[in-house]
């Protein structure tokens, strides 16, 4: 006979395989380490994969840094609850949006909860979010290669694979090999890297600046025989428009950027063998 | 009688006291993201401190990206074993650096370690680095307020307090609200709030742009009611000597660097009543 933990923990594995049965491709964004910008990779993919219309749901899965509700302008939301579940927030129609950040009413507080206790949190998130029948879902990973991504990896063994974020100075690329080496050992396939922050160009003189050098992330991919998906330009427009919750889509982002994301969810489709 | 483990606990608490007691002051390095250049500044305030003739220890204490080394340009090194403990890399004749890269041969991979014993190892790590006799040891914490950052913060009530590095922009602001409750929390004194990446100055045709936004780090500091250290702002230039292992204070850096780095460490150093 199990104890109460081993059943505990097979119940939210069958309720998590049961929910993810009705979901198309599970897509996981993640970063060697944080501040690359991988939540804004995250919530302008689902905001694409929306606007091509798919029914996309957007999971923010870090419990310390829950930044998708400020990226996606619904901050100071709750969830909804249900008798079976919670309610994700929806933001027009093809897009639903679920993060710790709607549960927790204080958001400055730090959550300073134990490791083994943030796995069952997480894992307990995944079992309960109603997100009904999706095209896609796209799962913004907690940064790094600690405890929590590796739960939700071996929690979703259903996923298409990763998206892994970097800069393209070495001191990220060096933690992005790290992530790449992470999803091999836990049998994540790579569907690929994507440079972010990669040049800025001067808004004053139109001149290119590398602040964080370029090109960096496609050699590593290349280097470790990953795909690469494409680069995104630095500007100052994508943090203005990130932090007033709109998606990087938009006409008010300068046309570089726009055009960098269709040339990567364009890339992203062919990955995954959705031919549009 | 104690238990092993609770003996173990005591030993260690024991062992980093002493060590500590030949330490003039600790300085933590904190962030609520990761990505903000929290290493950046902990690696050049070991050197500027270095340079004003302190004898520095600077303690990498991130276990899954450990940058000091790269830093700092000593990767690749390995920390040499004494009978006692674990000798730290030398870096001229004031700065000496110890880092869980110094320890660990495969620089690529993951050290997937889960909780528990990853603070284990960081309190062993923090019990058995024979520093000597240090005017500062500055540590550089890992990102976020979770079990790391709380382990170190709790292990060294010796502590003078935390300097806590943010970038501009609102969706690091409100993780660095939280990593000011959290030292709050652990009765860590926060020694201020740098602003990191604060405005880019094309060096092209010499016009700034806040690409990250500018001033909402000395703006929440103040709303928050602890002190402000200063701004540095952004530039190519501090990408390229970081990622090739040099200070900030060298002359290839931008003057409006080096400046902002003496104003920062002339306002810690009031912070902590030490006049030169």
């Amino acid at each position: 006979m199990m104890n109460d933990q081993a059943q505990q923990y097979e119940q939210q594995t069958q309720k998590i395989a049961e929910r993810m049965k009705r979901v198309g491709h599970v897509v996981l964004v993640l970063s060697g380490k944080g501040g690359v910008g991988k939540s804004t990779v995250a919530a302008n993919l689902a905001y694409a994969l929306a606007e091509r219309g798919n029914r996309v749901g957007l999971m923010d899965a870090d419990l310390h840094g829950p930044t998708i509700p400020l990226l996606t302008g619904v901050s100071g939301e709750m969830a909804g609850g249900t008798p079976t579940g919670l309610e994700p927030v929806e933001i027009g129609p093809h897009l639903a949006i679920m993060s710790i950040g709607f549960l927790t009413a204080e958001r400055d507080q730090p959550t300073i909860w134990r490791g083994p206790l943030r796995g069952n949190v997480l894992r307990q998130f995944l079992g309960d979010v109603e997100w009904g029948s999706r095209d896609f879902l796209v799962v913004d990973l907690p940064p790094g290669t600690g405890d929590e991504p590796l739960t939700l990896a071996q929690s979703l063994p259903q996923a298409d694979g990763a998206i892994i974020v970097t800069t393209p100075q070495e001191a990220s690329l060096s933690d992005c090999r790290k992530a790449i080496n992470f999803a091999h050992k836990v049998d994540l396939p790579v569907l690929g890297v994507i440079e972010n922050m990669s040049g800025f160009i001067c808004p004053h003189c139109g001149q290119r600046t590398d602040v964080f050098s370029a090109g960096g992330g496609e050699r590593m991919a290349r280097e470790m025989n990953v795909p690469f998906l494409g680069r995104v330009p630095l500007a100052a427009e994508i943090v203005a428009l990130s932090d007033a919750g709109r998606p990087l889509l938009s006409e008010e982002a300068p046309e570089a950027v726009r055009e960098a994301w269709r040339e990567i969810v364009d890339a992203l489709m062919e990955r995954i063998g959705e031919s549009e």
